[in-house]
């Protein structure tokens, strides 16, 4: 065996206004022709590399040979992917929009196939053979219709680095679904809504006291099936205050007719268990809303059509 | 809930000779003193920034309100650790070390008490009361033993960011005691070996066809039980060739006397259930080493003493 299909790291600058390190240079791997620039039409500056990773520092002492970076950062219109390459699923993944966004146009998945994301080393893809024949549905973290801006913008959330294994009856296709809807109608009460969503592996405990974590992985490339799913949410006021709330669903057929709220968690139970933590950058002085008096509180009470 | 205990991103640079585009700043929490330089004992330039993580970018337009950030680096004398915050455990913990570095001095691993990691914000620490009365080790990914330059060296792998729950009879005091020290002896026929250890979590086989992974999680902050270690081994030798070897252990009891190369795996296999691609810094001129003739290759087999 020979060290064939190795990624080729060379030094250089990448991006505009963004510090990046060194810029990744795949070895025998097709460039991830399709992503391409954040779009700009909500009033923010174009500032991203293309096939930037999170950026292993240069040459260390103790790791003469090559960092053994775990992942990649995938940017794309409107929302960035931080990919597991041990799960083959998102860590998260985080989406911009507004009203205009989101707002249907001539856009049409219909006409978006799914696609492998060859800018991931072919030891980490999940293809599409991966879910067929398995029972799940090919899930999307950032949501095709959140990006209705062009054909090209809906497209790039069809690449399998966006997509992770959910029951289709009672969750992708209804509770889940919901929820995104949901999600999509802030942008009536907000001016911005910027939303990160991801997997989780939440234990259980057995009958013997013990705490088990236990998932399947799908497919020839051992897609990992989450157990649950999370949904961090700000919105921005006109007023610029922001407002955050937190969803933990469980992956699984849930009952018709159940209300969001019931799967409103706080944001630090996501983040132990994802093992992040999301939006730091908000100032503490912030209201963070979470629940009052049974109702979603801040602005999101009025979204939820339920 | 406010958004207290939160990380503080200043752009700045660090490093001496690395390209690390930010540094870390914690806020409210302790500095981690007790990381120090990576000593150039082994004719190494010291070129690392304390504290530093895998790079974020700066601010994207898509995350205006900071990076969710899945992990940090740690760099220690001698090894570098990257720790997974979503299991609390290490990613990989990747070391250098020689014959000087291994040899038996004045240094005593009873001396070193295990240490909490400060470093790590506290929705994402392991604790000592995670393994108490749990019935596994806090079994050390950089073996104590590897680093006897000094005392103060030897102290850094006691931190439970290079800590991860094992079974203890039969596994972590036994057989992957027994592979720890066979790396060690491998100082005696390389001038540098080279080492990255870590957990993986493998899928079984359930009687309905299906491939299930299922592992347990410890203590007040869920530490993940891996399935299984793995160690890849990289010996340099006098005349700078490169050969690498690769080990899968079930974390379980390994009956006595089982010799390491039922052990021997091809790399990828590591590679892929790792989701990382290590020293691939190595050219595809050096040897890949795995297995000749029913031993183990290369300068490799002298050293299995089993």
């Amino acid at each position: 065996m020979t060290l064939l299909g190795r990624w080729v790291w060379r030094v250089g600058t990448a991006g505009v206004g963004v510090v990046v390190g060194t810029a990744l240079v795949k070895s025998g791997l097709h460039a991830d022709d399709d992503a391409v620039s954040v779009a700009s039409s909500v009033g923010m500056p174009v500032a991203h590399a293309q096939s930037t990773t999170t950026t292993p520092p240069a040459r260390l002492p103790t790791l003469p040979y090559g960092f053994p970076d775990m992942g990649q950062l995938k940017h794309r219109p409107y929302h960035v992917i931080s990919y597991n390459q041990a799960l083959r699923i998102p860590n998260w993944v985080c989406e911009t929009f507004d009203e205009e966004t989101v707002k249907a146009g001539t856009t049409d998945r219909k006409h978006c196939p799914f696609k492998t994301d060859n800018s991931i080393h072919p030891y980490f893809q999940s293809v599409d053979s991966d879910y067929r024949g398995s029972g799940y549905d090919r899930g999307h973290l950032a949501a095709a219709a959140n990006h209705r801006t062009s054909q090209e913008h809906m497209q790039s959330t069809f690449f399998f680095s966006n997509i992770a294994p959910q029951v289709g009856q009672g969750f992708n296709r209804d509770a889940w679904n919901q929820l995104e809807g949901y999600v999509r109608r802030l942008t009536k009460a907000y001016t911005h809504v910027h939303v990160c969503s991801g997997p989780l592996f939440l234990p259980t405990r057995t009958p013997d006291g013990r705490m088990m974590v236990s998932y399947e992985v799908i497919g020839k490339n051992r897609v990992a099936v989450p157990t649950h799913f999370f949904k961090v949410v700000v919105g921005k006021t006109p007023k610029g205050q922001l407002e955050i709330q937190s969803f933990i669903m469980p992956n699984k057929p849930i009952a018709a007719g159940q209300p969001l709220i019931n799967f409103l968690v706080p944001l630090e139970d996501v983040e132990r268990a994802a093992g992040v933590l999301f939006f730091e950058g908000i100032p503490n002085k912030y209201a963070y809303t979470y629940r009052k008096n049974g109702k979603l509180g801040g602005r999101f009470d009025k979204r939820d059509k339920t």
